[in-house]
């Protein structure tokens, strides 16, 4: 693994515990983990159960007990190190977003193609597909139960920028981030809009705004911040939230807010779909909850159902607590570890892929063009578009 | 009241019960109905309490016992009978949406401008602003509970057409309704973006579609229909649905959408606006709750509290019911009379004025503008925009 | 109607709305209302809209104009009233609780059957059974969807002396009103439970407490009281709450909480049936939703579903607004005048009849009995046990 | 360990996981773990992580390599393997409830106290008061954010007996279980009441019942189940539900319910503490929050606040992610585990004592003496009370 802030720690606790919950062919191992600064690489190995740590990606890529490398780094390094783990002969793990551009990403694609002829597997970490609510919300409209689509809406809400005075990081930062509330929250509704609906978004419609353009810098974080040299407070470069609409290939409408601004909502990624036989609807902050309105009940008994998804018919719930007895946000990346080894023991593709991951993008970049052009309607290139 | 089917049975329930319930300085008299089929709207007068009934609204306007003239036919009718009638001295509330185009509304804005000077008030009827919840969210943002304001979301989510074989209504026919979903349903959710933040919306992309483009042609309503000559289908000439994304003059983004396809939402007009210091969500459907995050709590007994608008403190309450005993939708009806009738006794302007029903059109134009080209943002006419 | 405080209000509001609402046989005419006080009740008159004032309840009984005669006093009266309106050759309406004792209410159900001879009606006012939610459940579980009752779960919650100094009023007086939180709110979870159930209780184990015994004496209302003789603060002598355990005749088990205590709860009468194949829950504070389980549903799509109770083959809602244009506490009142006015057209019994009113007051003498007797299980006579 | 069923697998979980989250003086080692059949008991340890298996629980205290011995076992057995363990010179864990019945639960207090005196550490398993929103409430309750108590009202509900088809087990026998719902769910909603309200219950009034008093016989089961020889269906003997009411030594009114017949309900510990000052709720079905009503708030803008209990600020939160990311189940056996880790590296006494889970079991005896006896009120020994 690479990287070992917030999204190493959930990735570390995926790894630790997949092989003890679910069987599997074959029990995750954790070798090596990997950053920067040696002590605290070295403390991080140790506290999240990592045999060895490496201060350069590029000897852990070399390592003979690794098969798999996990990318948790800051977008802008993703492609560098994924495309060459996969060219070391290792299957990759990225976190979302995929990269920081569109050209990065098809890069990113091409490398996996490459590496699939070789029995490497490429999968991006969409972790909000495997909350079970959301794989089973899959499954329902996989099978009909909303039969044509009419409208999808997802907002994520959060509130850590709400206060003028919260500080920069490097997520504020565009060389760092790629970009703000869009790339990080935008990229996993837009993933979840395309995985449920089943089916891309075909074209989008933007406005977006940064309210607070200057923030305080913190000393200790400064190395890490371009155009903040010295000064108080320092530039905003990302976007703070981004409201947008589109249209989905089939035709159906859809909306979508990306924002860090909302107060009191911490982690508010709410979502209704509305189809011609029925509705969905899901919010992260109630992750063991799925609401399903079936529209062919009789009027008078009809009404969204919310349903617990802790049964054992449930996406991944076999393996864990009896009904009612809930999961956290966490065991995405549980069951992540576990279908990427499951993945690999069958030599089979995960999902969400790099391919995926780039349509994502394509529709990050058809966002921000809109948004530069006064919200005009902007295609985004289908998935089977050639790539540059 | 011109006019008796839903919206007329709603006000007459208004007029009837204010000076029952509200301490008036004047009780409204339910003088005369008026509707073009006589033997229907005797039948009408008897029921819903109207002392006399009419066939023609010009003769309903001569009556010398009428003070107030309430306009409740569908749109293509309001600006002839609510100029009309102020012309013939009368005070004048008119359903919203004020007109189906600015022109009628701009010409009713003068006409009410004119008669103004006469002594005679014009209100629209946007009654879900006396929603005491709404009513009470205003007073809160007013007052600063909020900062400033960074985002507004608002939906008005119905299903009425999400059975493609639902039938074809004058709701659906252009030259009678306007548009469809947007004039309806969008109007309201324009009007309360505009009343609740305090400001005029300054732009909007949108997108809208007709998912089912012909409908079933029910025999009886058939004379009443453009486009439906003989056929068991007619043609649907207004949207189902909008989706537009705005900005306020403020700079908060602001997003909104209107439908009758989203299957289970029966009444659904959610809100929800965050600002710098707080946050509001109030959803139809719960008429008598809001919720408020307070940013300035500590963050560990922060949290949205589920405000019962039913205490003697809240707007209209002290002349209803103990608290927790709620209030219904008609109440925004008695509300409305209440408000008119205090206005009329003190001389004093009345809101939502003609001037607001304007504005509100103003963006209404600007969405189907921006919707029929390529969604690019279209800016709206400022309220002291020169009129036509 | 006698009396014309809270109780007054929401009945008239009842009278005047239901003929304009619902087609009726007959139209009800608020013919006279009566008070002690001229000018109050002559004031009372205007206000609510009653043709005349009475200020002694003998001399509205003699009435030639009156047919129905609606008791809305304090109970202490109840039983003086109702049977001498009977006597008297009026159909009665009586509020609840029935009587403040089992030996008035025998009486009562004495003279109403006495009367039912000559074609009189007696109703008691347990409103609650007309919020078509609970009407709904009812039909659903009449029709057997809960099967066989395992739980009742009922509370009714308020929190209007949970403030120490919230002052003394006839309420907390046990000559006035029989008892607390047990009489005014008891009263109607344990007609719902046995209305709802479609059986009796068959016994009660109970406690109850005055958690505040004295009061401030507000010197208006001193003359009203027992026990309040010129002191600043005068005894409560009724429970301010009471919890209560029992069995339905069936065996299912029941538990019941009735208060004034409990901070932050308005009027949450909310209530849960499970039987062997579903489940139902309702929350007075949110009026116009049921929740309803189906146990014979997969498990997978298994949940409460939040039917919105508003649609037109919901009880009493086709007279009313479209879907998901709500009802409020008043309706209630409405749906009460309505169906007395329909069973006095039809010369058909009206429920819940006295008999019902008096089985309600035989569960709380039993609960009474138990809390005296350290909760001991105090069966409660069956609806055919013989009369005092 | 010793048991490595339901509960044996979330205390690995627990386990496991502790020393990577939090940061802990002492990091546990998965020594050993127990049960009766060598090749299940070893696949459990492959599984959940445990370095080895015994056959022989006495053979498991008797290792050098155990410092803390985990009782997962049935009731039935907890006093003797604790007892043995704590002479042996462990730190005991016992699961809940501590004991099946009042005089085992006395000799188990008796060996934590003469354990103690040699450095030794007792703790019993109540791991929901380790949901960080019940430890939260805890905290706020301590701090006088309630004021005095009034309403305590705890229910249990689940649903996997609401089909009279579902199969015995042993945890509807009372030779091994000790009782049914009361002891399994009963114990919880007891040791929360007297953990939130920081005082014990002073007496109770019952009422329980046997619904389905037969089941069908699993034959794999059957060899484990007392009175169950060969027949197809055998008998329950324990309860399926209890409902009782109580008396706090403060004087709060208290109500329970436990059940495994609410059909639709899967983990519904619901409760609801009412005090003068202010009000809690809680729902475990929504674990990551609480709901707190501040009654010193102007009425206006009261109401319950929805907290989720994922900051920073919160009890355990620190450790985890940001905010709006939630916990599940199993996190209250990771925080266990810390806690008993913290524990032991201090010194320092853990909570809930053994002496807090033998009040629950005076409790749960007076509840079922008091079942017995008619609902009779039933006092409980408080904590000093001299054991037998």
């Amino acid at each position: 693994m690479v990287g070992y802030a917030f999204m190493g720690a959930a990735h570390s606790q995926g790894w630790r515990t997949a092989g003890h919950v679910f069987d599997l062919p074959m029990r995750p191992v954790l070798a090596a983990v990997c950053g920067r600064d040696r002590s605290a690489v070295e403390a991080a190995a140790a506290k999240h159960g990592w045999a060895a740590a490496e201060t350069d990606w590029r000897r852990l890529i070399e390592r003979d007990d690794v098969q798999v490398v996990d990318v948790c780094t800051p977008g802008d390094s993703h492609a560098e190190i994924a495309i060459a783990a996969l060219e070391a002969g290792k299957h990759v793990l990225c976190e979302k977003p995929l990269a920081n551009s569109v050209a990065e990403a098809e890069a990113m694609v091409r490398a996996a193609e490459a590496a699939r002829t070789r029995g490497q597997l490429a999968m991006v970490g969409f972790n909000y597909r495997r909350v079970p609510a959301v794989s089973y919300a899959r499954k329902l409209i996989e099978a009909g139960r909303l039969g044509a689509l009419r409208h999808v809406r997802v907002t994520y809400l959060q509130d850590w920028l709400a206060d003028p005075e919260a500080p920069l990081t490097w997520r504020l930062d565009r060389e760092r981030a790629g970009s703000g509330a869009l790339g990080d929250l935008g990229a996993h509704i837009v993933d979840l809009a395309q995985f449920l609906a089943g089916e891309p978004i075909a074209g989008v419609s933007a406005l977006s705004e940064t309210f607070v353009r200057e923030r305080p810098v913190l000393s200790g974080a400064r190395a890490g911040l371009s155009g903040a040299a010295g000064s108080a407070y320092g530039p905003v470069t990302v976007d703070d939230a981004a409201v947008f609409t589109g249209r989905l290939a089939s035709g159906a409408l859809a909306s979508f807010e990306a924002t860090r601004m909302a107060a009191g909502r911490k982690n508010a990624l709410r979502l209704e779909i509305n189809g011609e036989r029925g509705s969905l609807a899901f919010d992260l902050e109630r992750l063991n909850e799925l609401s399903f309105h079936d529209h062919s009940e009789p009027a008078a008994t009809a009404g969204f159902r919310r349903i617990l998804v802790t049964e054992p018919e449930h996406p991944y719930l076999e393996a864990w607590w009896p009904p009612g007895h809930g999961l956290g946000y966490e065991h995405t990346f549980v069951h992540q570890a576990r279908d990427l080894v499951l993945a690999v023991a069958a030599g089979a593709d995960p999902a969400p892929s790099f391919a995926d991951g780039l349509q994502v993008q394509r529709v990050l970049a058809a966002v921000e063009e809109s948004a530069a052009k006064n919200a005009v309607y902007t295609p985004v290139p289908p998935p089977d578009a050639p790539r540059a």
